[in-house]
């Protein structure tokens, strides 16, 4: 008798703490990640100016993605990123990694315009490497999914370190 | 003997996507959200530019948290503020969200230093209402978790915008 309460006293405990939370309208929402599908295993940072810190505290170069969730290009370079371990490793153990589907006010970002996908990559001097660039003349830091090698190469790249200024 | 080769097949092609990503050196990471735990059922902006391009299109005071993880003062905040379904249910419906653990550029968001946690209501105009504070005058945007019954009424205050001068 007394086990029988307990398990409906705890029953009830799990219904109230179940219903009690906040619910909107339009029902329960999956939470929106911090890598929004970019890689869930990578520690990315929040805003650009956290990035920048990270970058110049860990002497790490730092690279960014512009993209937009509903743009059929990023959704597809997304795709083959997230799913390349060679980047992600790279990526996870020598990188600081930013993803942002707004602007920054920071025009050294869009050297030649906002677009989306676009990645940039920034040295740890805080210097926007507008001289790593894809294949494209016309959108020179577009990436298409077939472009994943010439990405891989830009990486390495911007691991040779500027000679810091400050 | 074709379904056992199918399921050899099905079990073979699990186990290479389960075992064929990228995994840290240091374990499983579970991927951070952009609500912190400040709130998984709202839609909170990543940047405070973003932020505010919300705010001032869907014409709605934006409320800003400023905290760290590794904050007692922030986290014991956090539990009561996300536990709290009236703040929850009003910031879902009337407000735009975002919470920070790296500081802005924008002065205006530490009218009297940069502490944590510390809570600033934006009007959509993108004036900071350095107005609407807390009840500690070395630290007016300071919460405490007994502070909850004034924060929701600094909400109510932040819901009667300013009129835009824009």
């Amino acid at each position: 008798m007394m086990k029988v309460a307990l398990s409906v006293l705890l029953f009830l405990v799990a219904m109230s703490s179940a219903f009690g939370k906040y619910m909107p309208k339009t029902g329960k929402r999956i939470p929106e990640t911090l890598s929004r599908g970019w890689g869930d295993q990578l520690i990315w940072a929040q805003t650009y100016e956290e990035a920048l810190y990270w970058s110049r505290s860990r002497n790490k170069p730092l690279l960014v993605i512009f993209h937009l969730e509903n743009c059929p290009h990023s959704q597809a370079l997304k795709k083959v990123f997230s799913e390349d371990n060679e980047i992600q490793k790279i990526l996870d153990e020598q990188f600081v990694v930013l993803n942002l589907v707004y602007e920054t006010t920071d025009k050294h970002l869009s050297p030649d315009g906002q677009y989306v996908p676009r990645i940039l990559f920034v040295d740890p001097s805080m210097t926007v490497r507008a001289d790593i660039n894809g294949r494209y003349s016309n959108r020179m830091y577009a990436y298409e999914p077939s472009d994943v090698k010439i990405l891989l190469s830009n990486m390495k790249k911007a691991q040779k370190l500027l000679k810091s200024e400050l």
